[in-house]
């Protein structure tokens, strides 16, 4: 595998990556269709932390964070990098030295699948991470990876420049091509979450807000006392 | 198998839920026996909260929320939906929504052995879950199940009407025929219990306030410098 | 096996140990060379505790607590109950009544590979637990392991008497006759770290601050546009 | 928890239980509506065994076989050892000697939420387990459990009598009261499949066989080169 | 998500995907360089079974085996269905009836990140599966999915006509588009690597073979009595 | 840490090595007090393999076999490679070449916590292997670890020269000071049980066998019809 890091990557627009982190990861996943969800086994460091930037793109190899030096430096502001393995690890791979330098680069978090460390520095720097665990284990600078390349992440394909959306339900994936596609119909859920939030409060039950009555009379449901 | 909502059920007396719920999981789970406990799996999505209430059972397949609309209309101020899986799911099967749908009904809360969402909504909303997962994966409507019939959640038989007692040790079920004698034997435990902590608290050695000295020996332990 | 008690262990140097404890696990953990590093499944039952300590070491039997009485004894102010199992369970093996006691002996902290329960209450006492689950399950008091003998805990060989250190990263094992050694190296490490983060602070890449380009090159890195 | 052994249990007929057996778990566990299946988890000890038979169900308690003994007297030719357990655990508690016992009272197998050993003699034996585990970790006779009580094992609640289907699919538990009625489905769904076989290897498509065409058009698939 | 099923895919030639089948995924995986592996969970059902084949992808929903059914009428003798999933699931998705529609066609075998039954029919049959899991529960058909799309299989990109290998070690997948060059440098592998068994078979010891004791000794080893 | 290969070992007696070979792993491990199992992760790539021999102990970093070729050279006839991991991992770090050179010294088998790959090649020379994988995933040789140290290995501490016994049941470590001792107690358990076996054999059962009647009776147990 050749190790490439490739410097220019296309992002989606500023009010659009805007857009989809005030919508947040569950309405974004569903207005998209459903997909493009990580594994949920990716939580954050701590709670409260609702992201979205475009993917900087690392491969990288299990116990080893070279790879991260180099995509910190192709990094703008209102990134986000995001980091898949080549084989399954949970190793600590990244620290407070590595966020303080993505800071500089304006980088807005972190969501590796892998471990970090450091999480109560990183914590009070403000500088969110996803990730798979919570290590101290140190690694190597031995086996050169990829920058913006195409990666697997926790089960999910990210192309450099996709929108990563990240909070507390988890980390979701708007591929950049369609993201202002996604962001249109994440507005309309939301609106139309809106009105049904208002009626659900007012009591009315959610079987007749959403006409379910007769399709589950027709699945077979009977009731009885 | 065929699909059945249970309108009517029968619940343990308001002062005995309450009861159990100031006395919490661990006591509780102790008090009978020490059995009912969920799987450890089973966590809260925001620390602090101790409920107790009736069980509303919900059997649903992965995937699919449906029968949580049946179940929320069947409960009763002072219930917890509690849901069995037909199969291993981590989807997030409730959100936001729900959760307003359930709060009108008076729901305390959910317990579930699957994923749930719009986890920083239902902690603002101070509507407490316990489940084996976040996910922000969202589900179908397409399988009709089963509400208020016998499940398995989480590695124990629930029975609607059973009293859940749900906190930050975890999800334990009493049964509704035995959640008096339970309480009973919980007070028992805890009058006992303050005046251990007394005694410890006072510097004694717990292998004097138990009278495990001449056990142990018995049983072979040897002391050495 | 034989069931004993050791009632003497040698312990580190208080400023030894209360040096460790500053520095954190991360630190301390590559300063000896990346090992006596516990997996990453033992975490802390709530955030922002980091303590060292000498360990007095338990080897007890899945579901039974008898040897922690006998621990509790055994132990001075400044000591860490670390415990080991002679096979996997994440049953609930400690609680507030052993918490009170152990505060009463100076204990610090417990480290344990199984379960913990009353965590609502040790958080509110400051008690800190670093454990493989939270579990409300009761355990029995029935056959005899061992206090203060070498035992494995997830993963790691403990002494008695080994320094454990432990914060939001994990847990970290100190042998004894090194600790002096990687106080050294641990103040070393972050003498340096703290150079190295101005230097990123002030917008040096990683890559210029060690030195990195090279060796990339070396390596078979090629940049593209 | 009161310790209970039950002498007495109604069992399927014979006729039936051997019905099940011939079809199988996937074609029984389809027939009853797609449920009564235990964990994937749960795995046989060597390929190629194919039972049914009534269920003496036995709680046992994590590391302890005490009741197994007890569960034993209580066999008769044709039964099958179900075990759960009060928490989770892999421990071996169930190897030769056991089966040697159980194979003179005729039992024809065991399903244990737990660990087996001694499974090359199990395998010589021709006695079949379906276990969470293989483990030669020993286990204590300390606490007693009950026998012929119902029992959660494996994510599925079994009561004493239920016919037990087990092969390399996995486990399936039917419900005595409905085993005549699931033998019969089980039946007519093993005619189908023949009839479908057959078409399918002759080289229909499942699309047509099924007539799925129409649905895939109408639930929005669409064809292209 | 639109629900696509495309057609017309591309194949690598015969020759060369035959050629990979001999080499075997441990030998293909490293002359590709260390990538395209599947995550190690992805067990074969039978052992002894080496294949390689064309990748007809599919992406399923959980519990839903409807697209197997449209992807086995676009396979051409010698293509491997491979299942990608939208979320963790271990359903029996593919069993001996599918498996007889697909033998009809040509179809090598399965690759599916979820579970699969009738495994003793299967083994008899002589049609291999890799999978995550063994279980008899069934699946529904009630959401589409795609075909012939790009999808991510046990943590590994896969597009369709993909060369997938696989073998008792796991499964590797070939980018079509360089599989003649994976072929070149498999066999360039296996035969660098029968000269270095003969000499190991003969006793020389690989620190020599692979001139490794000047590296080690510069790394920092130091030989002990 | 310092990377070191200490050349010579002190090694138990090989009678001693063949008795406890020929007990097995659940006899071993019972004799001895019920210590030194491996956890249940740790599986044979056969069944039918039962071995013992002296260990050559390796500590070695994740995805890094490089001490495996340092540890050949120093076994004799008779000995197993236990290999201990830095941290998690599960690539395959050891395949057909390292297993032709092993044999050319006598190695009798491999226990490794992590990867195995070739495992067909493995099988077909009869060198058997108990690991938690089985991977393809190859591995550096970067990072020097250690030969002849003691390793932490899937839950247990092992000591050059120590005895490890292995077969289907998995593996068993017995210390090589107490190797006599634990090889006369087995061979008293062995004998006990081929008395106990007898009586159960001939339909005694085990509840008078080992005389529990009156300890369950005392226990709380009753019996019911």
């Amino acid at each position: 595998m050749t190790s490439v890091a490739i410097k220019t990557i296309n992002r989606a627009e500023p009010e659009t990556i805007a857009g989809l982190a005030e919508h947040g990861v569950s309405t974004v996943h569903e207005a998209q269709g459903r997909f493009g969800l990580l594994h949920p086994y990716m939580r954050p460091i701590y709670p409260g932390a609702r992201i979205a930037g475009s993917a900087v793109t690392v491969l990288a190899h299990p116990g080893d964070n070279w790879m991260l030096h180099v995509a910190i430096e192709l990094c703008q502001p209102g990134d986000i990098l995001l980091v898949g393995l080549s084989s399954d690890n949970s190793d600590g791979m990244f620290g407070d030295l590595l966020a303080t330098s993505a800071q500089t680069r304006g980088v807005l978090g972190l969501v590796i699948d892998a471990g970090v460390r450091d999480v109560r520095d990183l914590t009070e720097m403000g500088f969110p991470v996803w990730s798979k665990a919570i290590s101290a284990k140190g690694t190597v600078k031995a086996t050169p990876g990829s920058v913006n390349v195409p990666v697997v992440c926790a089960g999910c394909l990210v192309n450099p420049g996709d929108v990563v959306v990240a909070d507390d339900d988890g980390v979701c994936i708007v591929p950049r091509e369609t993201a202002d596609d996604a962001l249109k119909k994440s507005t309309a859920r939301t609106d139309k979450e809106a009105d049904t939030r208002t009626r659900l409060a007012n009591g009315e039950m959610g079987l007749d807000v959403y006409g379910m009555r007769e399709k589950l009379r027709a699945a077979g449901l009977r009731y009885e006392e």
